[in-house]
């Protein structure tokens, strides 16, 4: 796996369960994953020769990212290594032009959306759309970085000369962000799971509801058939995870993840196969697991480092806290990734299962901010009955 | 951890998810989860400065198996390590003898026993009891092994000879076997999971059913009641495994287990918090998780070498069979221990949930037999429906 992460940390975790060996391509001794895999090799992964250390002897190479060059794949591949994702499939994942031209060629549902690179082109998409227009880098975005709100053409003319050629989209007027998953084998095989909610704030992930509360059938159906005609259709091999605007009409692509994916995360609990299970069985060629939900309603709530990872910080320290989580919610899973406190940093998620949507929601957020930042939620405070 | 079988593999796996960086003793570098784990010492458990190596720096030690000398123990304490469970606990599940003189001590229900060194003293006991009396090594059985029925004064006599001092005891007219596991923390918090029906074959557990089938529930609370009683008057810290012999009259005390135990794999997926993270949780002091069942109903199938670990094996190839196995059984969870084949040995096991004991079981079972044997049970044919 090519990325050091809290993905290929929890890939791990699957792994053992398989019986598989996973080696990990690191770029330091200290990151999420090479802090407990058993092999793990330092390196970049832009410099073709680490890649191709990690890779010899593999079954197949796989990703915790989308960040590795594209003509380092094919370099692989070229030398007879399994790539999965392939590079056809990744580059969409890696190049949002890339990805809307093929959606446009599929006729998917996507935001209406321009490739621009002067101020005028902005201007005649704004023409259609009205301002504010949404101005992507095609590549390297990430947790909202990459992602602008042009005013006007002034400000569109100085995202265009810092970055150059940029995706232009409509702002959506959405309901709600939604997220689907689907995992598809070499064979063809292809297995999802329910539709969910994700939660954002400032382009950053707080939580995930499974199933997406109050979605109706058919809406969540097509979500799910959507996903897999994506798979199909780009020969996805692996884990997709499909980011979605729900608007009043239906459903837009957002963008897609070909990895292990922070809106599966309930999936380790919640699910009877997890996303990350079901990543090496669908990369490795085996039979994809039952993807059905172990309880009617699971939430997951990122930790993010907040007031206790910045300096000054004089609450409760990490441990003393991780104390007062377990006892105070004995039925509220962890998962910490080993990573330095630092404030808005993904060092951990929780998860929460049960039947009714509000409790089990209001129990993972409030669980995730005391871990975060040492703040007892007033609905939750120690001592009272709930 | 001492010891770098399954349990310390499995152990790993929950350590991920709690943050915690857990180092292993082993005796090989091919060892379960030496194969594994980032942190690995290679050492034998018998020799102090291999101890010594791996609880530099370490928290606390804590054991995959039992057979630490005690005074070796002793001596890890003595340079100020924290070991749990401690020496005067684990005495408990490491000796028989000791075990069986605590409970009389304590009133605890318990086979009739006696020390014996001569046939006279056998002879003597089997008047109480009758023949056949069965003899136990104090030290060092597993599996079965160390276990022994003497039909009459010479083959006690021959079995003294061999062993010297053994535990006489009353053949148990048993209904069937039964386990309760408990956590106990430094803090003296403890946590009892449902009791379940271990079935053994040959000394051997092949099956766990969780909870025990029809088990009335005053046995049941007392058996837990029991459980948690040992741990206290023992100082147990960690996990105890209480393995029982249910009678007409009621529960017996057959021996302890003090870590992670075949008897709780089950949780791994059919309890809100695994016998894994819970013992991590109890030997670094952290409150306990809760124990509630995920399912109705949870079976633990051993996957143990069978006909296709034996040499000559003509059949489907261990990756064909979990290929076969995943297509058959998408919704039954796989536990490999990456050891090598041998008839015999504990390769994996495999966990499935639902509502309905026999149909449950069924799918465990049959699922494990083919992993083990290529063996298809005629009730889970392929291409039939179930």
């Amino acid at each position: 796996m090519i990325g050091g992460g809290q993905l290929a940390r929890m890939t791990h975790q699957a792994a053992i369960a398989l019986g598989q060996s996973l080696r990990v391509l690191s770029t330091g001794p200290r990151e999420s994953a090479a802090l407990v895999a058993a092999d793990v090799v330092l390196g970049d992964h832009r410099d073709l020769d680490a890649l191709l250390r990690v890779a010899e002897g593999a079954t197949v190479v796989t990703f915790d990212h989308e960040h590795v060059p594209t003509e380092h794949l094919r370099a692989l591949e070229r030398v007879g290594h399994r790539v999965a994702p392939g590079p056809d499939a990744l580059v969409h994942a890696q190049d949002k032009l890339v990805l809307r031209r093929a959606l446009t060629a599929a006729g998917e549902p996507q935001p209406v959306w321009a490739e621009v690179d002067t101020p005028v082109g902005v201007t005649d998409f704004a023409g259609a759309t009205g301002w504010p227009v949404v101005l992507k880098t095609p590549r390297g975005g990430y947790d909202g970085r990459g992602v602008f709100l042009a005013q006007d053409a002034d400000e569109a003319a100085a995202l265009l000369e810092r970055h150059g050629t940029l995706l232009a989209e409509e702002r959506v007027p959405m309901v709600r962000e939604l997220a689907v998953q689907v995992a598809r084998s070499p064979f063809g095989q292809v297995a999802v799971w329910p539709v969910v909610e994700t939660v954002q704030r400032d382009g950053v992930c707080h939580e995930v509801l499974a199933p997406a509360p109050g979605l109706d059938e058919g809406t969540a159906t097509g979500a799910q058939e959507l996903a897999i005609r994506i798979a199909e259709r780009l020969g996805v091999v692996g884990l997709l995870a499909v980011e979605l605007f729900q608007t009043a009409d239906g459903v837009l692509v957002n963008e897609l993840a070909m990895r292990p994916h922070n809106s599966g995360h309930w999936t380790i609990e919640g699910a009877r196969t997890s996303q990350f299970e079901q990543h090496l069985r669908a990369v490795l060629d085996y039979p994809l697991g039952t993807t059905t939900m172990t309880a009617p309603v699971v939430v997951m709530a990122n930790v993010l480092g907040g007031a206790a990872a910045a300096p000054g910080w004089t609450g409760p320290g990490l441990d003393e806290r991780v104390h007062h989580f377990m006892a105070h919610w004995p039925d509220v899973k962890l998962h910490w990734y080993g990573k330095g406190q630092r404030p808005g940093r993904k060092l951990g998620h929780v998860t929460a299962l049960g039947d009714d949507l509000g409790e089990v929601r209001a129990r993972a957020v409030a669980a995730a901010r005391y871990l975060a930042d040492g703040v007892i939620d007033p609905a939750f405070a120690f001592g009272d009955e709930h």
